[in-house]
Parts: C-alpha cells; sequence; structure tokens
C-alpha cells in the first residue's frame, strides 16, 4: 500500500480540500450504509474514496470523527431539502405537501445517507446517541416551524393557530416518528413510487383516518 | 459474596420459578432502561434481584440472552395493552382512541420496559437489530389489523376500506413512527398528562392537520 501512496498523494494535491473531503465523505457514507459503523472499515472506505489511509485520518481525523462528519452532513442536507420543498407562498396543504415530497425524494435519491441517519443497525450504540438526539431535535423544531408557518399562511386563527408551542413541538415529533417509520418501511417495499408513499403519508396527517375512513382522500392539486 | 449465597439459595427454592424469573426480568428491565445494554452489569442485576450471579445465569442465560428475554416480554406486554384497549365493539374513532390511550398508559407506567423497547442508546447497535425488527414488524401487523378491523366496523365501503393491504400497512407504520416519537418526546417533557398527550396523537390521526387549522377537534366522548 505504501508503494501506491506517492501517485495517489500526487493526485490528491490536484483537488481542493473540499472536493477531496466531499469524495470522502460520500465513499464514507456509502460503507456505513453498507456495513453499520462497527463492522465498516478505514481500509474499505479509503479504498472506495481511492486516497491512502494515511491521508484519510489526516483530512477527516478518525472513525468516530468520520462516522459523525457524515451524520452531519447527511442531516444538513435532509433539512435544506425539505425547507427548499415547502414553499411559504404555498396554501398550507400544498407546502405540507411540498415537504413530504422533499422528504421522501431525498430518501429515494440518497437511501445510504438516509441508512446512516435512521437505521438502528448502523448506530453504535450510545456512542453517537447525543449527535442522531440533538440532529433529531433539529429536525423537529423544524417541522414545527414550518406548520406554525404554514397554519399561519392561511387565514386561521383557531385550531393549530391557536396551540401552545408544546401542541406544536408533540405534533412535530409525530409527524417526523411517522415520516421516519413510513420511510424505513418504504425501504422494505422499495418498489413503491415516491408519490404514493409521500400521498399516503399526506392523507394521514392531512385528512386523518376521520376522513380517510369516510373515503375523503386528499389529491395533489395537479390531479385535481 | 459467596458467603452470602446459602441463605440466598434457600430463600430462592422457596419461590416458584415463574416468580423467581419475573423478580430478574423485573431488575433487569430496570437496569438495562438505565445504563443501556453494553454499560449494564450482572452484578448490579443480580444486586437488584436479589439473587446470586451464578443463579442469575442458571435462570435466564447470558447477558445477551437476558436482554433478549426483556425485549419479548416488553413487546409482548406493550401489544397485549394495546390490543385490550381497543374495544372492538366502539366506534371506529373510540377504538383509535383507546389504542391510543392504551399506548400511552403502557409508557406512563412501565417507562423502563418503554426505554428498553425503544430508546435508541440502549440498544448495543445491530446486535439485536433482528430482534428489534422483528418486534416492530409484529406491533405494525396488530396496528394495520385493528385499523382494518375499526373500519370495518363503521358502515364504510369507500376510503380505508377499499384501501389495498399495502396502504393499510404502510400506514400502520406511519401510525406506529408516530407514536414511539411522541412518547419520546413526552419522556422530555414527563409533567404533560397522559391524556393531553393521546389526544395530541388523536387529533393528527384522526382529525389530521386540515381539520386542525380551520379549528376542528377531537374529543374525547365522555367531554363531549
Amino acid at each position: 500500500m505504501h508503494a501506491e501512496e506517492p501517485p495517489r498523494a500526487a493526485r490528491a494535491k490536484r483537488l481542493p480540500r473540499a472536493v477531496r473531503e466531499r469524495q470522502i465523505l460520500d465513499a464514507a457514507v456509502a460503507v456505513f450504509a453498507r456495513h453499520g459503523f462497527h463492522t465498516a472499515s478505514m481500509d474499505e472506505i479509503s479504498e472506495v474514496a481511492g486516497i491512502s489511509k494515511p491521508m484519510l485520518y489526516a483530512y477527516l481525523g478518525s472513525k468516530e470523527d468520520l462516522y459523525v462528519a457524515c451524520l452531519r452532513r447527511e442531516g444538513e442536507r435532509l433539512m435544506a431539502a425539505i425547507e427548499a420543498g415547502a414553499d411559504p407562498a404555498a396554501p398550507p396543504d400544498v407546502q405540507l405537501w411540498r415537504g413530504l415530497r422533499a422528504f421522501f425524494g431525498f430518501v429515494a435519491e440518497h437511501a445510504d445517507g438516509w441508512r446512516v441517519l435512521h437505521q438502528p443497525a448502523s448506530a453504535a450504540g450510545g456512542q453517537f446517541a447525543g449527535e442522531l438526539a440533538a440532529l433529531r431535535g433539529r429536525m423537529i423544531g423544524l417541522v414545527g416551524r414550518l406548520l406554525v408557518r404554514a397554519v399561519s399562511n392561511g387565514n386561521v386563527a383557531a385550531g393549530i393557530g391557536a396551540a401552545t408551542r408544546r401542541d406544536t413541538d408533540g405534533l412535530a415529533a409525530a409527524l417526523v416518528g411517522a415520516g421516519e417509520s413510513m420511510a424505513d418501511w418504504w425501504l422494505a417495499h422499495p418498489d413503491e413510487p415516491v408519490g404514493v408513499v409521500a400521498s399516503r403519508l399526506m392523507n394521514l396527517a392531512w385528512m386523518g383516518f376521520g376522513d380517510l375512513v369516510e373515503g375523503r382522500m386528499w389529491v395533489p392539486p395537479h390531479k385535481r
């Protein structure tokens, strides 16, 4: 392996640091998603990234550091996708729909990132519990803010509009949990189209079972 | 410790095996909930259970075996509580309400059991992922069956009544995830009464945000 280092290092020098770090993180996310933290090896990550192991450590530190960097990048990406999806000018139902669509779109396009963020098998016991809990708390905060914004956009004084901050936070926690759980279910049924999965959660969250049992469904604007 | 063993063993012999195993599992659930699998020690479990370590191993095997036995017992208890709560003769909304109420009641009364079942920090990485996934799959199956039963009890042909098995499973997965997530949120806000927490999820799941933003809320029968 050491015999290979000089050309690799030479190649590495031609790439800006940010590009090199992105390559390493892409490789790490793929390997952690496949094996989980414990079983993943720095050898495999350096191989997939096409970089020597000493350089891998020099760029992003220990395996623990690298795992945390993966969690943070994928968490930021997921939140950015949801925030970008929820158009503040749209009616509340369309805001929720676009947010859900963006969430499931992320899961579809970044399945490895989602696995690292969420699959219990890839977490290393309690070791990263604090990091994951902080990410999840920020996600619930984001969803809570989007819910409040969507609602105050409608002409609504009562209902959620009058709910306490605790109600909104609790509802956001429930919605995040519903999304996570449905995403996991989807990984086990990957032939379902993204629109069908998103629409199912939209119908639960917007219409509720009370409407669904009566046959009232929510339909995206372009299908009305 | 060996000096203490004879009287303990003598005491143990007076108890039927089922009673002794229950004591051990109660102690193990408390210790695993407090420390997580990795940090929990068989010493502490044997101390809390009031039984010698050799007898602890003789009754329920290794620490891994004991952890799996805890997961299974608490999982069965939770599912039995939900199944007993959902009265098949009640209208669909009341069935869902009682099921949710039973779930949050379990979390309140068996907080340690819930922690062992759900807190990521207490899981031992991928080691018990299969066991936990199987329990979760059974829970989603139970909730899906209860949803179908509740719906076919109403005079409903359309809506969920006409939904495919996949729709029901997906919705059940979302509802289970929403419940888990709200239960975790509740552990961080333990001063909220059980009825308030259950009612919040009931309103999301039965009414949906579409009704909530308009100020329409679901109210339990005894408050109507």
